[in-house]
C-alpha cells in the first residue's frame, strides 16, 4: 500500500515500501516514489522488473500513463531503473539521470533508439519542471555512484536522498518513520561505511543541504526521517562518518 | 569478429569488440570476454541486451550453452550484466559478483528465485575453478564500483581489468592494442578522473598488481595493453593519477 507523504493543492508525493518483498523476492528491499502535480507525473527510482506492474497500476489513480513525463533516477543501479525499457514502452516518459550515465542506460533496452528519451543532468544539478512545480536535482556525487543526484521537492520540502540515509530493514518496518535516531544508527552504519565513498563528500553534502528547508529525508531503502529535528540528527551524524576509501588499506588489495 | 587473445593447450581467451556499435546503438562501446578451458566456459562482463544474441551464438564454437558455468561480473552496471536474466534462461550458469551486489542482481530478473545462481565474491577475492584452470578474482574496489573485481587468468597472464584502463574510442579502434602509450593518455584521462573514485586505492592496486605476472591488461571499454613494457606504463601512469573525490570541492556540491 502506498504511503502518502504529502497531498495538498493538487500536489501529491507517494512512497511505495512493499512492492519488493525482500523475503519472497530474495532481493534487497527498496522504495519507489511518485510525484504528481496537477495531473502531471514523475517516478523517482522506479526499480527493477519486480516493481513495474504494481507501480504502473498504482500511479493510474493520480495520472494516466500518457502523463508520466519523467523517471528521475538517482543513479543507474538495477534496483533503481532495470525496468526502464518497460516504462519507455508504456509511457512517453523521459529518463533524467546524471550525464555520466546517459550512454549506459541504453544497455537496459532492446531494439529501438532511445537516445531522445534519456536526458543527462549536468554535474551541477538543475531544476526540472513538472506540471506547475519544479523539482530540484541536487548533486550527490559519490553517494554512492560517481554521478549521483538527489531530488528535492520545494512544495513538500521532501529530499528524496537515494542511497544516503538508507537502512536495512524489512518492508513493513521500512514504511514507518524513524522513531529513535540512536536506536536507528546500527541499521544504517554498515551500509554507509561500505557503500558511500568518502567522508570528504559527506561534509560537502551536509554543508549544502543545511541551506535547504527540509521537512523529510526519504531514502531509497528503509525508513524515512520526518521533521526538522530528525533531519538535523541525520545530517549531523552522516557529516562525521568515515566511510568507503577512508577505511581502505593495502590489506584490502592483496592477491587472493 | 572475436579477437583471439590466447589459444594454447585447450585454453582459449576471446575478446568481442564489435557487438555494440556505439553509433548505431547510441550506447557506450564495450567489450565482452570469453574464457574456455577444455570445453568449460565462462563469460566476463557479457553486457546488456544488445550483446546477448551474438555472444550466445559465438560461444557455441568453444562450448555448448550447457557448459557455460560462470558469468564473472566486475560490478553490476547495465553494460556489464543487464542481460543476466537471458543467460539464466539459456544456460545453467552462475553469476559471480562482489558480495555487496548479490541482492541487487535479482532486480534484473523476473519471476523465479535466482538466489542459488548468484554467488558473492568476498571482499578479499577468491580463486574460481573453471575446467582444469583457476581464475583469480582480484580486489578492485572503488574502481569504480564500491564492490568491484578484476579477473586474472594465470595461464594466459591476462588481467581483465573492468573499468580500469578504459579508453573511449570507436569499436574498430577498440579491437587494436595500444600502440603509443603517450598518445593514448588523452583517450583515458577524462574517464579515469571522473569515474574512478580516488588515487588512494589506485596506489594500493598498483602495489598489488606489480606482484602478478601480467602479459596483457584488457579493459571493458576500448583498447588493450599488450606486453610487459606497455603494462608497466599503464600501472605507473594510473598510480599517480588524482581522480574522483580527490578532485571534488564544495563547488561541486551547491544547490542549483
Amino acid at each position: 500500500m502506498a504511503v502518502e507523504l504529502f497531498n495538498r493543492d493538487g500536489h501529491v508525493c507517494l512512497a511505495f515500501y512493499d512492492l519488493v518483498d525482500e523475503e519472497q523476492d530474495h532481493a534487497v528491499q527498496c522504495n519507489q516514489f511518485l510525484i504528481s502535480d496537477h495531473g502531471h507525473g514523475a517516478l523517482i527510482d522506479p526499480g527493477g522488473n519486480m516493481t513495474y506492474n504494481s507501480l504502473l497500476m498504482a500511479m493510474q489513480k493520480y495520472f494516466p500513463s500518457k502523463e508520466l513525463h519523467y523517471i528521475l533516477a538517482s543513479h543507474p543501479d538495477p534496483d533503481i531503473i532495470a525496468s526502464v525499457n518497460k516504462w519507455f514502452v508504456a509511457s512517453p516518459c523521459k529518463v533524467m539521470i546524471s550525464a555520466l550515465w546517459t550512454r549506459f542506460v541504453p544497455h537496459f533496452t532492446t531494439g529501438r533508439d532511445v537516445t531522445g528519451r534519456i536526458e543527462g543532468i549536468p554535474d551541477a544539478g538543475m531544476d526540472i519542471r513538472l506540471g506547475e512545480c519544479r523539482i530540484k536535482a541536487i548533486p550527490a556525487h559519490f553517494m554512492h555512484a560517481e554521478g549521483n543526484f538527489q531530488f528535492y521537492d520545494p512544495l513538500s520540502k521532501i529530499l528524496f536522498s537515494g542511497d544516503l540515509g538508507v537502512s536495512l530493514v524489512d518492508h513493513a518496518r521500512a514504511a514507518e518513520p524513524v522513531a529513535d535516531f540512536d536506536a536507528h544508527i546500527p541499521l544504517m552504519e554498515g551500509f554507509h561505511r561500505r557503500y558511500i565513498v568518502s567522508n570528504k563528500v559527506l561534509r560537502f553534502w551536509a554543508h549544502m543541504v543545511r541551506q535547504l528547508d527540509i521537512e523529510m529525508i526519504v531514502p531509497q531503502h528503509g525508513q524515512r526521517f520526518v521533521g526538522k529535528a530528525m533531519v538535523k540528527r541525520f545530517v549531523d551524524w552522516i557529516e562525521q562518518l568515515p566511510c568507503g576509501v577512508d577505511l581502505m588499506t593495502q590489506d584490502n588489495y592483496r592477491i587472493p
